[in-house]
């Protein structure tokens, strides 16, 4: 969690699931956001990072934490369009907002918000504090006992608080990953 | 397992994968058959069906049991096609033969072997004995230790060939440990 | 499975849980035997074996298989004797019967039904068939599809019997679903 | 976790294990301590509290969370004394100090601290905070994302931080338990 100086770069995003518009992260300031970058064919997202993001849409207050898939397609293109997205979040029964990476223009098989942040692959969690910046950005699992520390640890980072942190430097880690 | 006087009906299929020509039935007599029957976004098959399937295949003998797999959509039909069943295979690392269930030429939203066998749902195990009897159809999840019990059980059940087997003595081993 | 020369040698045993006189391997003829063979401190005993047990008791027909725990203790004596097991079986809601494996006479740390099998520690599984033979003995997991076919292997081999079993027709489930 | 008003009461405790003298809830001053209270013969324990423990003692910095075992025996007794508590941690990997909850001298079947604390069974689940008031006691499991977020929320709140939360009123909870 040493990112934090960096405002989060918007998304960009094509189509949006359970949503009724496209969903910014300047709209959800104030919040704590968890963003659970995946595919729909990763099995290792399908059985353990999603069930995970559902158990934090269900364990916080919607108040302090929001929580919003991005589908990073990468691979296997037409396998994963929003007609198969579609579906596939109706039967894994996933009621969060789902955003689909936008396709590079120049045919780059990474999608545009994978390239501006790097992802290495899927699945990848995002944490960014209720001042927008992205604290957190791992590839792989998170096990629930630390992800569940991160998110606590910026629900407390509130308004002027956050600002005297972010100025007077990096509060330590406050669990080994 | 009581259906075993009736000579399992034919599969109607659309497209096979990790097969060089379409499978027949009759083309696996004398090798005791395991079909499990599965659509791609069916959770209880991705999570528990199909992995149950790839321990069947590593577990006997390929001279013995025949696994198949047969996706049957009869739901989300445009994000389950071919195309995504292929990427499907590939993430998961299904290495036996797959066929498609073949749709309804009147438009029903069942295909063809489903309607054919009556299969309630995914997922859906078949289990056909040497002669090509089906012997064992059952909606939802088998327990592996109930499934390799009745695998045995065929495994041993070979017409003539047994009646000398077992007056000349013990079957080598049926599974590998 | 290629040990079904030898007659499973008969246990040594101080004291028997969930039976009401001490259970002899001779009074088990007709059907098939699984043993369990444990310590109650030994984390993969509880984990997996047995829960393994347990499976297999509710899944056979109590006129096809019988299951057995025999406790064979060469750690932790002090720790493991009938008391702590009596309280470690109800807790556990062991309800096959468990037989304690007895003390060496000379102060050996291996008790002597363990001695004399050979044990290389615990979880063992021990199969013996309807006939009284040794067929099976594994040191660590057994995957349940493998121990379910093991345990339909022997079902079937019925002596005598099985010959007239199978040339008059199929035996009947040899599970519960 | 509204209890933070009351100082944690000590323990009454017989035995240590995994320690060089008595602990006492006054030396952890300054530190978050979870406190897991559990039977050794406690299958729910054994299977999921003791694990979740081990889990927290290694992911959180030893300067800021201590992790303590209390064996509360309220059933069994002459099956969990100190010598099989001994082969028990010894077997299960456990290396944070355990302490053994102090028999009630009027013959009462609940320990000391238990009746102190009022537990209503095993596994409950302690937090204390740095300041050494009880935040949380819980009876059964407490899943791993909320127990990391309730230790890290503990965590932040540090000597006049915890003073101005504590004189200003409750923070609200963070998770839904």
């Amino acid at each position: 969690m040493d990112a934090h100086s960096t405002l989060a770069p918007p998304f960009e995003t094509e189509t949006w699931f359970n949503a009724e518009a496209p969903i910014r992260l300047e709209d959800l300031r104030g919040r704590v956001v968890l963003v659970t970058v995946f595919q729909m064919l990763c099995p290792g997202c399908v059985a353990e990072s999603l069930p995970q993001a559902r158990r934090v849409h269900a364990a916080f207050a919607k108040a302090d934490v929001a929580v919003l898939g991005l589908q990073s397609v990468f691979e296997h293109h037409a396998a994963q369009g929003p007609v198969s997205l579609e579906a596939f979040l109706h039967e894994n029964r996933i009621g969060f907002p789902v955003g689909v990476d936008r396709a590079a223009e120049d045919g780059d098989a990474l999608p545009m918000t994978m390239q501006r942040y790097g992802f290495k692959g899927t699945p990848t969690t995002l944490l960014i504090d209720r001042a927008g910046s992205l604290r957190l950005q791992t590839f792989g699992h998170v096990p629930d006992l630390v992800l569940g520390a991160h998110i606590a640890t910026l629900i407390l980072q509130t308004g002027d608080a956050m600002a005297a942190t972010h100025s007077g430097g990096d509060r330590s880690p406050v669990c080994a990953a």
